[in-house]
Parts: structure tokens; sequence; C-alpha cells
């Protein structure tokens, strides 16, 4: 099994950071996203719609979509559970990694697309679109911040997969200016550092 | 166990849908969003992001997210299983099931919510941006039609919850006048036949 990745994008690193947390050993090979080589036919034969991170299985099938790997990982080594244990869990778990995707992650995404020079030539941005999107996000981070001062993680009192949604979708957003953790937001913050300091988060 | 739910909308109906093809029986409580009554206080203590399906717990807890809802039904339910049954099997219908959500159900209400009326006085509305994500939909059900000339549903030879996100997909676009399916498109027709005959259609 080997991972397409690329280390300058939130998705890929959403799968680093789980596997990360399952210690699992996984070749990973560089496709420069920058330079267009996700755009180029030997990659879109492997994904057609040109995403990464891909995994690629030792039978030649490959499997995109980073939940969608990061649930092949849960499945095959269980420990330590990033994705719930009973349905109930299970079930709350991914109720709050959607959250995290379609309250910050995506509204994040979309605002970084719709603003950076970097994507000009590539798509037709609405810059104004991408504020109010922007805005979407802190105050679902704001909302955040308020849940997190009454628990440890973003689902409960366990790490899980919905941390790591957050985490990522928090540092790409400070690294590229989208935004930044409001001042007043500590319990976010307190969060924000100690996902932080984990060993996973250098991956 | 009870479902708050709304009929004239799409998230509640893939819900509505997986449940029939379980042969679950569960209590639905109606939430007219027209009219606001998600926003009221008394639902937002249920849910405070406002959104339906939500499903409500015998010990008083609140599940949102319609996949989470579907994840914990498939979890008590195994029966037919619409999720997947290896590790593997649930990586790739859980592909599928977010390709189907993030290239076609996602642009479409996106379009949906930037162009129709009824949308005016709640939100900014980006008409030209909505115009964007319909023509991205349309290619990828072009896509769609491709892959469906090669087996029967979407996540392969067995129905699953990529095929309910998809057709419900398809039914709010055409209802609302967001997108046909293309008349060349026979493979997607002859799939869109098909699942609207399944009993579960009438969720």
């Amino acid at each position: 099994m080997k991972i397409y990745d690329f280390k300058g994008a939130p998705n890929p690193r959403r799968v680093r950071v789980f596997l990360a947390e399952k210690a699992a050993d996984v070749v990973y090979v560089q496709i420069d996203i920058f330079a267009g080589h996700n755009r180029a036919p030997e990659f879109l034969s492997k994904n057609p719609l040109g995403g990464l991170p891909v995994l690629e299985f030792d039978d030649g099938t490959y499997l995109a979509e980073s939940v969608a790997i990061c649930r092949y990982f849960e499945g095959i080594y269980p420990e330590p559970p990033l994705m719930g244990i009973s349905p109930k869990d299970a079930a709350f778990v991914e109720m709050w990694n959607r959250r995290m995707e379609l309250e910050l992650f995506g509204p994040l995404s979309t605002a970084l697309l719709h603003s950076h020079p970097m994507f000009k030539e590539r798509m037709q941005q609405f810059p104004e679109f991408g504020v109010t999107q922007r805005e979407h996000a802190l105050k679902r981070a704001e909302w955040l911040d308020s849940l997190l001062a009454q628990r440890e993680f973003v689902a409960g009192d366990r790490y899980t997969i919905a941390d790591i949604t957050a985490q990522v979708a928090v540092d790409f957003s400070q690294h590229f200016g989208v935004m930044q953790i409001p001042e007043h937001a500590r319990h976010l913050k307190r969060w924000h550092q100690a996902v932080s300091k984990r060993p996973s988060a250098q991956a």
C-alpha cells in the first residue's frame, strides 16, 4: 500500500495525522499540486477527480477521499479508536467530524479558494462570497470555543478524527491568513495548544 | 426514538429512504422549515445549528447530520448492508457517498440556495457563483453516466447509501428546476428509473 500525498495541502494532512496516531507504517509518494501533477493523465488514471490523497492497494485499486481512507485504516488498525466504538459512539463522532467539515474546514477552504491569488488562474473567484464563508467559519469557531469550555476534545472526552479535521482547518487557515483563533476564544486556544503538542501534529 | 423531519427538504429524505430500505420503524415529527420552526429556541436546544433531520434517543440525547444518523442505524440494523461490509468495502462505499455529496448533492444545493427566490430573504445570494456550481454538478452527472455504463449502482454491484445521496440530489434538482438529467445520459437515466421504482423512493 502507498498513499499519494502532498505536504502543502490540507486534506492529505488529515490522513497523515490520522495514520501517525495509529502508528501505521505507510509509504507516501509526493504529487506536486502546485506544479499541476495531480492533473496529469497518469494521476487522473488513479483518481479522475484529481484530488489528493489517494490510497493505492497492492491489487491496483485506488481509494480516494480523506475520510474514506481513514475509515479503511480504522477498520484494519482499530487501536487507538479515532472514529468511535459502539454504533452510538461512532455516530456521534461522525456528527462532530461532519460539523467540523461542513461548518469549519469547508467554509475556510472556500474562503481561501475565493480570495487567494494562487487560485486566480485556476477558477472563477467570487471574493465577496469568500468573505461570507470566512464569517460563517468565525461564528462556528466561537461556538466551538463555547463547547470546548465543557469538554476536552471536539467530540467529548476522547481525541477523535473530529479533532484532526478541526486542527487541520485551524492550521491551514492561520498559515494562509484566512482566519486566526480570536483572542478571547481561550478554550479553543487551550484545545489547539493541546492537539498541536501531540507528536501526530508534525505529520 | 424519534426523528425530527421535514418532508420538503432533501437531507431528511436521505434518512427516510435509508430507513425505508432497512424497514426500520421510526416515529417522524415534522418541523416546518418554511415557517422557520427549525430556528425556534425549542428546536435549537436539540440542534443548535438548526439543521434537519435530528434523531432523538430515549435518553434525551440528540444526533444530527444525515449520514451520522444513517451510520447509527447501519450499526444497529445491519441488514441489508447499505454502507459496506468489510473495511475495504465500507471505505469504497464511503468514497462514493462522499463523491456524490461533494460533487453532486453539495454543488446542486449551493446552486439552489444562490438562485431560488425563497432563500433571498434568508441569506446573501451570489447567483453567478450558483451558476458555476450547477455547471460543476452537470459535468459530474456526465461522469456518473459514464460510470453507470459499467455497473449497476453508484458504488458497484450493490445498492448503497451512495445511490440514496445521488437519487435525492437528482430528485430535488429536477423538482426545483436546478438541473435535469441530460437527454443523452442514458445510463444515468436507467439507474434513476431503477432506484425510483424501489418502494423506498416513496419515503
